[in-house]
């Protein structure tokens, strides 16, 4: 294991400095209660980047969660675009023989409360979420077998992979080939949750509940126990002759359920909040405000 | 413009130390020459990071090239898919009504004269090559005007997009979805040449010959007046509701001739070496190398 931490966060303390910590919690069911009324301790971690941090004796009273994952902690985002059997079936498509991976940029990393900003591109009729399971690579690897796949993962995450569908599938604009790193790729479009959770905690995190909401309103409701290729293999097919730095986080696809599979598709419109809440990784939840 | 050079190298001056530097040569032509004949100098430039660099009025020999630009100088490597004409035909695909974007990650770049590592599910009848003209973005942008483009191109080079076709196309492979990142990601597959060439002196690279060779054979032989997204086009498409990252390199795309396009493809073997030379950038010349 890269880590000897449960979950750790990033907040900031009573004096206003910005601190890595394990939050003393025995769930973040515990997390979401004492952060709200405002009585969560936290073991302070120290480095000098997020992926060389040790703990220290250390405790303080937690002010407020900050975005754990920034754009200067994450190289790169790779994504699994096909990976639950009943949303392969709502986009049409058969299940791929070997995971589907395209790119988001590292500027497409947003905190997990940040509003979303939606340009006017990806406005008209087609913007829609994708909750989704994010793997967190601990240290850097190539070549990783699926037995050593968990000693290379710092942790899980939850996120919202945002899809301006038109660009993505419609031939009018992406032509005869998907655009999934355009349509997908946009500033902000990879919201990542508060917690980074252990495979200490969570195993290969093949077993959890997730859902997706939208106002309020359920929208996807899977268990991640339905993935098509799990975390191991996910690290052991793209680590492939293939560097992953540490830092790289892994979207490893979306369920059924989002709005692109609807009969009448209920496309995000402006200050529509979307939550995206997996068991024992707590949530991620922003405002879409259209540019 | 971003920055005054004509043309930026990296270098080792006769002490041993790496430096940047304008060579002082009237073209390319003449840098392929006095490199080879031992006489380069060169004008050291300074700073600290190659997008911040100002020039001194110190003139030193040249001892040999170094790759100028390397992972830790490119964030992220953004490429154009389908982009000559005669390409698209050969590929058996119509015009995309935008440009088509694919991703490869930093740990993609290599030098000019680098071997090229191929891993081992890469190599069965499949490697082949594209030759194709770089942007490398100067300063960091966000919907940048195609007027405005210009402004915000640190230069261009040549290089090669090393692609792996079954793992891109071969339904048994990329299943229904065409693999373009990972078919064309693994380390060191986008060699980058050793010369960065202002638009100061090329404008928008617009009417340059591009030629690639295998083991001196010629495969590939364009103008890129025949790009149908030209580079202003490119930066301001790409840049829409996405930053740009100073340092970003945008492949704009391959022209006909590769191995993929002909009646019995002459898939790259190991030990072969291409060459991606442009009238003006010099060239990148690598050897495959089967692991």
């Amino acid at each position: 294991m890269v880590s000897t931490f449960e979950r750790l966060v990033r907040f900031e303390d009573e004096a206003g400095q910005s601190r890595y910590g394990e939050p003393i919690i025995s769930s973040v069911h515990d997390l979401d209660e004492v952060v709200s009324q405002g009585t969560m301790e936290a073991t302070v971690w120290e480095g000098s980047n997020l992926f060389s941090l040790a703990p220290t004796t250390q405790v303080v009273k937690v002010k407020k969660l900050l975005p754990l994952l920034t754009a200067e902690d994450v190289p790169i985002v790779k994504c699994v675009g096909l990976n639950y059997i009943k949303h392969i079936q709502e986009g049409g498509r058969k299940p791929p023989p070997y995971p589907s991976i395209f790119i988001k940029p590292r500027t497409s990393v947003a905190g997990f409360n940040e509003d979303i900003p939606i340009p006017k591109l990806a406005q008209d009729d087609q913007l829609d979420y994708e909750g989704e399971l994010c793997i967190v690579m601990g240290k850097t690897g190539k070549d990783i077998p699926k037995s050593e796949a968990l000693g290379h993962i710092a942790g899980f995450v939850c996120s919202n992979d945002v899809s301006a569908r038109k660009w993505q599938r419609d031939p009018n604009f992406a032509g005869g080939v998907p655009q999934w790193c355009f349509s997908k790729g946009f500033d902000k479009f990879a919201p990542l949750g508060p917690v980074l959770v252990s495979p200490k905690v969570v195993g290969n995190a093949g077993s959890l509940r997730l859902q997706t909401f939208v106002n309020g309103e359920l929208r996807q409701d899977t268990n991640t126990s339905d993935l098509l290729f799990n975390t191991e293999d996910i690290v052991a097919f793209v680590s492939q002759g293939t560097t992953l730095e540490a830092g790289t986080v892994i979207m490893t696809g979306t369920p059924a359920g989002v709005a692109m599979g609807m009969k009448e598709p209920k496309w995000l419109k402006d200050g529509d909040v979307v939550e995206v809440r997996i068991e024992q990784l707590g949530s991620v939840k922003n405002r879409m405000s259209f540019l």
